[in-house]
């Protein structure tokens, strides 16, 4: 480990987690002359196929945190249900980017709304669920429709159920296990934006532009930039990401997803991490959300999120990526395969980008 | 070994050579989910750090080979100077791409601009040289300032002296070690310019747009694209690359080197892989020249070699790279390290390319 700041070309940067996320960081890394270290308890994941280094473990094992943390200068996690113990004992040996405040708030929705709200930030009406009976009281007063949300380990719409009347309270308590939850009111919104912000380890901030996302099945499906907003939506959105990644006193990529209508925004959540809806940045900008991440923890310089180009982004979930071959013919197409090798139902096999010529001047 | 083409996702490229052409091969691959097998002698090189697997062994090792062809798909090559021989063994068990005649042909001066004149393309006059008489004879036809080149084995401007007068046929002839040469007359150019072509496994064509190059010391300095040439010399240019890579029966990515003054174009030299006159790709169209090799060779359709912006590309030679911190800041600047230890002189340690909105029809 090394104390010198930025860490120069040949330092290594260690990641925890070995998806997609923690691939494409490492492509990132390894253009900026870095060397990464990736622990994740699967041996053919698509990261561990293409870092420098790998550690076989789970994200919890004190062995292996203690390897990764010998042979890295700095740390840095590609996912959000990351142990915050691990990381706030990491913390103690070596540098941890972003820090594991950042990571605890994110992990609980409860933690998380609160945390917004007490920073100016707006989010749908919630309230803390922890039994059936607080349920009910609850949809009394938040109303229906509304989302019966764990509090933990929520991810591409797993763990919430929609409540459309009083009758179904048990049912959906039953369905999401009886576990800690919040009862958030559905407020209809006209589009969900994301914003992909990075701030540097000295505090300076860069903010790639608004992004319109659409889901299918509780997953994403496609990001487009730049989003049909007005110009002071679009500063309102970046100014939120302003005001949560300062308030964190938080180094690197972080991704704030919000429900807009008219010139209202919501916080839905954050994901203190590169995120699906950044993915656009490979292909439409000089510099990537990955790319900016690795600057950011390393102590480099960011680089501007200016984009080049309009970008639409695909997901292509489960078989959709048995269509790779056409994708691979169509004009002005990135094509992102993840190297995994079996299409499961649901599970994000890789993306596309179709860039064109830049329009408006946001 | 798989015989499905294209070659799916999970395929290994094979490729021999592990310098930062084959680094940024390596990256091309990943992106399609593509693994890398590198076999290079030095087990810490640039590809070495991030293919899926590496073989440490010499280029001629039988073993080694032997190993390559049992565990990629398809084999290719990083640089012109691969043994032949190895090649055309290699062949017999698994494909090569491109194939063993174009790395033969392009390995010497002589057979290569033979070559190009029989297949209808212009050269500078030059002459075969087999000794320091048949030198004096050749200056008194082709007169001087003139290039001695040997046949084989030069880069960078290795390998060439220059000849302004016939007292100076001795110490020129000592000076490349009276190896094979051929002379050449030193034609006045207005300048050098590049084109990248590619061609697929059923004989498609793309080329991306000329290039301008500027030499420091006879390496490489920058490529600016577009050109500053008119659009029948751009399409003239373009129809040289066409007319030889189809001669070469040629898949993947090939660079030709051309002087051009007025509407005149003589080729200088041709290079039977990707090119440093094309990493300007990697930032500013969609489909990189590194993913275009790629999907040629596992045929796979090839992506369209649009440019989405301008670029010019700076080389980043021996201490050059010192500057690293400063060239992150620049706007609109991708920044491109190799993972190389030491900067020796003369030794590429990366390259920035910095782009600018599209200008131009070409």
């Amino acid at each position: 480990m090394t104390d010198i700041l930025p860490l120069p070309p040949g330092s290594t940067v260690g990641i925890i987690g070995g998806g997609q996320l923690g691939r494409m960081l490492c492509q990132a890394a390894a253009q900026l002359g870095l060397n990464t270290l990736v622990l994740d308890p699967d041996e053919t994941g698509p990261a561990a196929q293409i870092c420098t280094r790998f550690i076989a473990g789970a994200y919890d094992d004190r062995q292996a945190l203690q390897e990764l943390a010998d042979r890295s200068d700095v740390v840095t996690f590609e996912f959000e249900n990351v142990p915050v113990e691990a990381i706030k004992d990491l913390q103690e040996k070596i540098p941890v980017r972003p820090n594991a405040r950042a990571l605890e708030i994110s992990q609980d929705r409860l933690i998380e709304k609160t945390f917004l709200n007490e920073i100016g930030l707006s989010t749908a009406p919630f309230t803390n669920i922890e039994s059936c009976g607080e349920l009910e009281k609850a949809i009394a007063e938040i109303g229906t429709p509304s989302l019966l949300k764990t509090r933990r380990f929520g991810y591409d719409g797993k763990g919430q159920v929609r409540i459309d009347g009083i009758g179904a309270v048990h049912d959906a308590h039953n369905e999401i296990g009886h576990a800690p939850a919040i009862l958030e009111a559905m407020i209809p919104f006209e589009r969900e934006v994301s914003v992909i912000a990075v701030r540097g380890l000295y505090g300076e901030i860069v903010n790639y532009d608004v992004v319109e996302n659409h889901h299918r099945n509780g997953i994403l499906h496609t990001s487009t930039v730049p989003a049909d907003i007005s110009t002071e939506t679009t500063e309102a959105a970046k100014m939120i990401a302003r005001t949560l990644i300062t308030a964190l006193d938080y180094v690197g990529v972080l991704a704030v997803e919000l429900f807009q209508t008219g010139s209202t925004l919501l916080v839905n959540e954050f994901a203190p991490r590169v995120h699906n809806s950044g993915h656009w940045t490979l292909d439409a900008c000089a510099i990537s959300q990955f790319e900016n991440h690795i600057r950011a923890i390393c102590g480099w310089p960011l680089g501007a999120a200016d984009r080049h180009s309009d970008a639409l982004m695909t997901n292509l979930i489960g078989r959709e990526v048995d269509r790779w071959e056409a994708l691979a013919q169509q004009p002005s197409t990135a094509l992102h395969l993840y190297g995994k090798a079996e299409a499961r139902p649901g599970r994000k096999m890789g993306h596309v980008t179709q860039i064109a010529p830049r329009t408006g001047s946001v």
